[in-house]
């Protein structure tokens, strides 16, 4: 059985979102789904607020309750069936994300074991078929194919295996 | 440059020791090095008591200020020269071991990057050459060479590649 490791946040997991939210609380400013769709949120705000954006990420409820991304639940949930699936996700930066995780993992994956889970850092450490991240810089490394999922910040970079959306990760894999 | 992934619990760290002085507490038992080295506490104490040698491992100061096992310090230091260290703990059994283990290491490994601690589950997804280990069972999928760090619950089992402490790490490895 091939073996899919998933990445969680802006693949998974809405936490641009959540940061777009935030800084509304905080700023009262609220930018259009299609401008965070088509842009990094660090991209959108002044320089004066790039650090204060960064910051949210450390806060004890950032990660908690984020909301899940459009198709994700169906489709991981039908790769389940036909590969095995793990979530790899880059939590040792964030500390304080490391018991939120796992509680929204179970909220809403509850059928991946505890087993399957990992939290690290460098993901080149992941030994699997298939990586879906966001994020190319785990690609380098990374033993099997890389499958980039778009996000605003990675938009316009070049790689050769992308897809926009969990339909597309079900055309390709299923 | 070659990878080893190193476990933490009964490798680098003593959770045996903790499970021991526990006990010790608790029951006011105490059982000598010898015995620590050559069994496993489950198999010391009487049957009643094994479900709180269990439980202790969930309790928030379990994974605290753990003893260092003896030649770790030295031994890790010189392999991460030639090598790339990763940890590799099956942590998320227990969530109560995150910032536990994550501030020990930063105590007694603090060369050892964030980007190069996993906290997993099944060892099989860590793309390594080298696992030290001191179960055997993650070594069954495990991609590179399962080095078995003997402790008290594995002492009689067979496995090809067998170190008894980091004296013997050294000699295998460097």
């Amino acid at each position: 059985m091939k073996r899919i490791a998933i990445d969680m946040d802006e693949v998974i997991a809405d936490a641009h979102l959540r940061f777009a939210d935030w800084y509304k609380r905080d700023y009262h400013k609220e930018f259009s789904a299609e401008q965070l769709h088509s842009n990094y949120i660090m991209d959108l705000v002044p320089s004066e607020h790039k650090s204060v954006i960064k910051e949210y990420a450390f806060h004890d409820d950032f990660f908690k309750d984020l909301a899940v991304m459009p198709g994700a639940k169906e489709v991981v949930r039908d790769l389940h069936e036909k590969y095995e699936i793990f979530i790899a996700t880059a939590a040792m930066e964030f500390p304080n994300s490391f018991l939120p995780k796992l509680q929204w993992l179970k909220d809403h994956f509850p059928y991946i074991s505890w087993t399957n889970i990992v939290y690290c850092g460098d993901k080149s450490i992941i030994n699997a078929d298939y990586l879906i991240d966001d994020n190319v810089k785990h690609f380098k490394r990374f033993i099997g194919q890389g499958v980039l999922f778009t996000a605003g910040h990675n938009i316009n970079l070049d790689w050769k295996v992308r897809v926009n959306n969990w339909q597309e990760v079900r055309a390709l894999l299923l």
